[in-house]
């Protein structure tokens, strides 16, 4: 069978990998796979197709009966309208300093939602009810943004993973001010793979009442979804889609792709093996003399603080990105198409480079 | 060989297909093929890929050597980023009262770009000088929301096409008040098929500043551009795209779309279709006694008045919408894989419920 | 006894008056007598004060048991607050085409309040039931903002008065459509006035849910308070005022404004003088051949078409604005200091510029 | 002279005074005498009239021939109209953590001016150079809210007060980074009575762009102004005003309040006495065993640590907020009005109340 005639053409090398972003990476086969699946034929536009549907089994499959998903774009988008779900005009989010939607979003938040950050500068990444507290106050106080939901990241931006308990300790303490508990799951997979217990152990089961599950990380071309778990906690979430520009119009291939990944075992295949690569890169660079692990590598991260010139030459030959430049920090992510050979050669470029 | 192995099913069945929306109908062929070849290895997020960049001349060579493609995820998407980056923040966009962005955005030019709309009733979804010209006033006046750009949609909502020289009319119109013109061009391709002209000739060789081109009803799987003409009317795109939730991290996905359908004549082959198919319907549809269509077919929508009855018999056997429902007046949309025999076994339904 | 010292000195003539607007004129003595009245000592800022509580008690004997009254600084603020909070994020506004939040405001509700306006034209300013039906529609339907509130204008920008009936029929469709009310009532006093009912006749005892009460024009310094009737329609509104910017400091002096206005008879004074002013100018205007009084002359406002050189030539000698300057329709308000001599010269002015 | 009746009566007692807020106290006589000389007869409306006009010689005088006055209601719009002035869409705002916008101001930056706020940790309210470049980076990156404007507090909300040099070196060091500095100077006055320096040294003379200058705590009834100093930073200031919803029909009576303070020398007296009176709280407390100042005493401000049960004890007998109840902070302001009585009953009752 001829691959289908397209006007498109490569323009790139496929087997050139680096350890820049999880994002870097492309579509894993069976996923672009499923988009065939889903192709002929006409379908209600909007979410109103037999894929939309279906995803919806999937996902209380994994998230409980209550659970009901809303396909968006990107995680920015998924964040902005579970945010926008669980809050008042007058609503604030308490998140950590670190979280994506503080530092990476653009000013989204801010900007398309009208949310205040009510930011907590924290040691790993992981918020903490004694964290929270920090800014769980003044709920009566009309100069004060009401804090009305805390925002944690699982796994987090720096590669830690929170456990079952502490999310749970978190749900608790917030739900008890009156609080709900939004967790954005770009990296939901890796966590789970990471504590190896199911994604509903440490988001429904824990308490968390809405989340923003990531697709594209995990191996999709692109997708996201609002996972609402709790119903009372939200109203017209489709209305809110629509009106935050992340309403897509051809829903099917946005849902067959979450299908693909969580219908059957695709999900913690991609997330095991990318957590697995950033464990032996971990265990590679600590047998690097004069380079730090930042964090737990709990994840697909690994942190690492080197000496500028070194990370400067390495960058020439793998892509990776400065964390904190004036630090020496950089972040290396593994994804789900890295190799163990990607690994090894990079440890070995590491070793070479700080011994020059 | 034999395809990719996936967990995702087909929920449904590729050979029905309807009147309905544009898009209803999947993707091309060759615009699925076109992912595979941008998969593998990686390639830099958020549109620092291979792809991206060769869109840009894919695009020069459409749009002329000033034109540069900012890749969104979809229509509404692409309107409020670029109706944001020509409005201040006491902006306000003359439209029609038809336009997509008034009528079908669910608020979000309002809501998340802070824009002011100023609508125009029209006769057939276009707006002229003089129609411009009731809105186009006031500039001095801090009460009034200063009209900065004039949207116009082409094709139009209501399936009628702008000539060339009307557009430019529009354009000269609109900067002799220094205001800038902005084109939703979601069905740009069909404008351009009906015309018979390339798409400079009405938008960048007509005076238009900036536009919002259309994928997927052009037989994408989803993915818009906004394409910047001027640039002197523009400043930082990219960070507007990203505080606006339209940027794709794995943007290569939605570029090589965009050069599949754009590189060759892909583009343009699904629109002479869609239109043909449109115009094949209207004259099977003028046949039929006591059946009016109501607005020029000059795209790829036949919009036409019928008794009540007959349109919620049919709609049991073909999916379409009613436009007004009061008055009895239906869209009927043909796509990029409606057939002759969708049309003809549509026109034969029509005439046997108008019968009964 | 002495009047303060002040370094500020008078710059205007405290004689000249015109027809330009109701914002024109000053502040009423009384009114300002009661500024002195809530001096001195401290008072708890935001609201906590004697005044605005005691301002709670004026209130409901206007407008009922369950009115609660929020001081706000002016009009625009008012209605923005007002419509906040009787929408979710999703929601629009139904209101006439000439409303002051849709000419008038500068694009605030919108841009400010994330609000859209669907709007219709009307033939006085006078939204019917049936007028609301044309943008009543499609609550369920994500793609358009959903119509949760009727805004109506009383007095109308247009000097026209809505009955109680006229007011309850709308309110009665709206209820019944799970749409609140809200009323501007920038001119409240005026309609009061023109009806010679009591000022709850026509809000609560209409359905009326919120309303923004209006100061200012009625002889306030500044001042305006949305007053709350439904209370189950609100929450939090001390926050989204605060929000908003519209929360005053010292809102003693707000209150005592208001009280000064409302608490006697004061509001009704000088809405019945402005009231009366307008007629006599309507009356002196009938007699003037050539000119055309435009809309009912029911509170403050006369509206005429009349040569446009004429409208020139007397605007040199009284203050006044085009209405629609290409139809050469003017606008003249009366005030709450507007003289018989005033309009008595007006007329005469007209007249002999009328004959030239 | 008899005073003009009012509908309105005393509802508080004028002897009584705490130092809980500036805001509690009422307005300096001279300013409310200087509302009877702009009352009577017809003034443009929206800041036509003749006393806005020269509010701008009065405010050219104190801050050069460059400078012009916009005046708004209150402080919160004179900050969020300000910043939006000097910030794209795409733009953020780099303040201190604990200045009024990021923490007393309900989220209207952020929702109403879609402003991101780059947060830094100070000491005592004050930002540096080496403070600022925490957040000051990133303009390139699309991810990141760009910094575009360095918002200052002077006097600061922990009663402390840059010097010109130090206000010139933040200048400097922003506008090389292509950065505007926004000065909050809702307490303008004190700051310079505590420097002894006319207030252009430290503002306009030093490189501040903008700035909010404060009346209401200075001793007006309401009212500050956005003063422009660098033109070119700026456009449609009027427009950004209206839009705000911060536009005052009777502009005069703002005015002319900015007038009464500034054209002769009544904002220095009433920040003087301001400061002194803290002064003189400040040495009264210091002579308090058990008492700690926990922050230079250099405007109307003074913060203290002392046992808990002691200060709600002195709560009972004098107006004053806890400022960090847990730790056992609090703050006293003194205003205009205070006298020294004031002081040394509140120092005698705190001596009391820490020998109980």
């Amino acid at each position: 069978m001829n691959p289908p005639k397209t006007d498109a053409r490569r323009h790139h090398d496929p087997e050139v990998r680096g350890f820049a972003s999880d994002n870097y990476a492309g579509v894993h086969p069976e996923v672009l796979a499923a988009l065939a699946v889903a192709n002929g034929g006409h379908q209600v536009a909007y979410g109103g197709d037999a894929y939309t549907d279906n995803l919806q089994r999937v996902v209380r499959s994994h998230f409980g009966a209550t659970a009901e998903a809303f396909p968006v774009f990107n995680g920015t988008g998924a964040n902005v309208v579970a945010l926008q779900a669980v809050t008042d005009r007058w609503g604030a989010v308490i998140c950590a300093e670190s979280a994506h939607i503080n530092v990476d979003e653009g000013g989204a938040p801010e900007r398309m939602g009208g949310l205040k950050l009510l930011t907590v500068p924290t040691p790993d990444g992981k918020l903490t009810p004694e964290l929270i507290d920090k800014q769980a106050w003044g709920w009566e106080d009309e100069h004060r943004a009401m804090p009305q939901v805390v925002s944690i990241t699982q796994a987090t931006e720096l590669g830690t993973v929170y456990t079952p308990d502490e999310i749970r300790a978190i749900c608790e303490h917030a739900h008890a001010h009156g609080m709900k508990v939004h967790l954005d799951g770009s990296r939901l997979a890796n966590a789970a793979a990471s504590l190896d217990v199911p994604m509903r152990t440490f988001t429904n089961a824990a308490g968390v009442d809405i989340l923003s599950l990531g697709g594209t990380k995990n191996g999709a071309l692109f997708g996201e979804a609002v996972v609402v778990v709790n119903q009372d906690a939200v109203s017209h979430m489709k209305h809110l889609r629509k009106l935050s520009m992340q309403l897509a119009s051809k829903m099917r291939f946005v849902s067959v792709q979450l299908e693909a990944l969580l219908a059957g075992d695709l999900w913690l295949r991609n997330a095991r093996h990318s957590n697995e690569m950033a464990q032996r890169l971990a265990e590679g660079v600590r047998a690097v003399h004069g380079v730090e692990l930042l964090y737990p590598v709990q994840a697909n991260a690994v942190f690492a603080r080197l000496p500028h010139d070194v990370s400067e030459r390495l960058q020439k030959r793998f892509r990776f990105y400065f964390w904190d430049e004036a630090a020496g920090d950089v972040r290396w992510m593994c994804s789900f198409d890295t190799t163990e050979d990607d690994v090894d050669a990079f440890v070995a470029a590491l070793k070479e480079e700080m011994a020059r």
